[in-house]
């Protein structure tokens, strides 16, 4: 059996993984990435989990094909650089070179959002489809697109922002610099910030004095609280729109929900097939898109990581 | 030298043309479609057609590879077939085939805004070019994207609906049944809409009582009425923040503005390109697309069905 290693490098975690030829995750290690630190520091730390994770499992370092990292930004994986990061703070950091150099394996580097769609792809909810669009609906809205089995990351890896593209033109600003972006709508920070608005309005809500995030704002909404219905009903409408665009943009066999709202899982992904269904481009005679939640969770990133050195 | 068979299957006209393995138009024939006739006489038509140039160009058919189509719609490549096409009013008409059967030839079909961003990428504006998006802004706004080097259509041919993507969530009505796609604000239709409504509040504009289309209203801004100026720099703002979406999405190597409004020409793409170098993703860091105008004009089409042949 041979194994490749799958790297998913976060705002708050290196998630380390080692994964076998089925893309089965075979074990994790996972250690604070402290991103405040200069990257090299960060990339010390990467190394040492990836030999510690061998020598854990009692794997031959030869055993490894390869090592693949998902980092958050905008990463020119053909030159194994990461031109820009606004979670870790990084610039034009050579991060490709200097794994490779610290670890002694040969890297490829993706943006995180597309080694999880790469993760889904080969071992979670659109296994063996050859067009997929993932979105993440967690702290921002990531896009990860997969045209012909393969990662669609636009010239030098500047693509597939999908959580940066209008839904409402010159709306609330974003963190990109424009305004209305799919991100400050639909992503599970702006959720949060729809129910923190309405119940500083509306004080009678069960919500009131909560912790808020997407899990309290759906326990709400089940219970029946009026204000949790209603900013999880106008959510949901951001939602369904940003969906029906995905589907007209890409018409992915399988347009997939991840991140952390995409734990409300089934109501949620039934409500978008149907809003879908209805309103995607020349639905009654065209092929309609399939919307399902992503299966591997936070592994889909490792698992894709890993996948690109084994494809 | 063998050639290829380009048709540009409109609305209005069908336009045939011969091209060359250079992806040189060698001529071309037009005929009124007559698209509320059956669509078998329409094929008929084009069948007459394609045998008329051969004839004209004193060419044996034996030089020919091939037949490509380009067809307003949703089209299903590798089945042949017209799922929709709301120009025409064809559903699931088997043109491939059809057309097979009447002229002898080998038939590829694709949609039309498709196969005018190849045939920009063969012989055009952005020719040699891998990844490159086209908006065709006329009666609706089209999108053809170039993937690879190849058309990428999505599934079943039902991708790349760039113009029924939204641009104002819950605005304007569109003709495919939502409410405010880049289509209802940016085509040149959409313009002549704005100046109409501007006109009518503003009476003393030299535009009133004018014909308005994109050229006239575009001359009145620069002759300097102010309501064509106010309706222009609207309408302006519209296409930069299109164009940035189109650039978060696919970061092309080039985006190109083809249809009635590309004829506004250089002014248009300077402000669009400022635009998105100041506005989109990781501008600082990260690869910008460049802007241009489509250079094929009305010929794109023909070469670019050809070009499904020759490629």
């Amino acid at each position: 059996m041979r194994y490749s290693i799958g790297i998913d490098l976060g705002g708050t975690n290196i998630a380390v993984g080692i994964v076998d030829e089925q893309f089965q995750l075979v074990d994790t290690l996972s250690v604070p990435t402290q991103a405040n630190r200069p990257w090299k520091q960060v990339v010390a730390d990467m190394a040492r989990c990836v030999h510690t994770l061998l020598a854990n499992n009692a794997l031959d370092p030869s055993s490894c094909i390869g090592l693949g990292a998902g980092v958050p930004g905008v990463i020119y994986s053909s030159a194994g650089t990461v031109l820009f990061s606004n979670n870790l703070r990084w610039e034009h950091v050579p991060l490709g070179h200097a794994l490779a150099v610290a670890t002694g394996f040969p890297v490829r580097l993706s943006n995180d959002a597309n080694c999880a769609a790469l993760g889904e792809v080969v071992a979670g909810a659109a296994k063996g489809r050859k067009n997929v669009v993932l979105l993440t609906l967690g702290t921002g809205v990531g896009g990860g697109v997969i045209i012909d089995g393969k990662i669609y990351e636009g010239t030098q890896g500047a693509g597939a922002e999908l959580g940066h593209c209008t839904l409402i033109m010159d709306g609330l600003p974003c963190t990109c610099g424009r305004k209305g972006c799919i991100e400050v709508y639909a992503s599970a920070t702006a959720l949060v910030r729809q129910a923190g608005e309405a119940v500083a309005s509306h004080p009678d809500s069960i919500l009131a004095g909560k912790a808020l995030n997407g899990r309290s704002i759906f326990d709400a909404m089940h219970r029946g609280d009026p204000t949790a219905t209603h900013v999880v009903e106008q959510y949901k409408h951001y939602l369904d729109e940003t969906a029906v665009n995905m589907v007209n943009i890409f018409r992915p066999e399988v347009l997939l929900i991840g991140g952390g709202i995409s734990g409300e899982g089934q109501p949620l992904v039934d409500r978008l097939n149907a809003y879908v269904r209805k309103n995607c481009y020349a639905a009654p005679y065209a092929f309609v898109t399939t919307v399902k939640i992503a299966a591997l969770g936070n592994k889909a990133g490792i698992v894709g990581a890993a996948a690109l050195c084994l494809a």
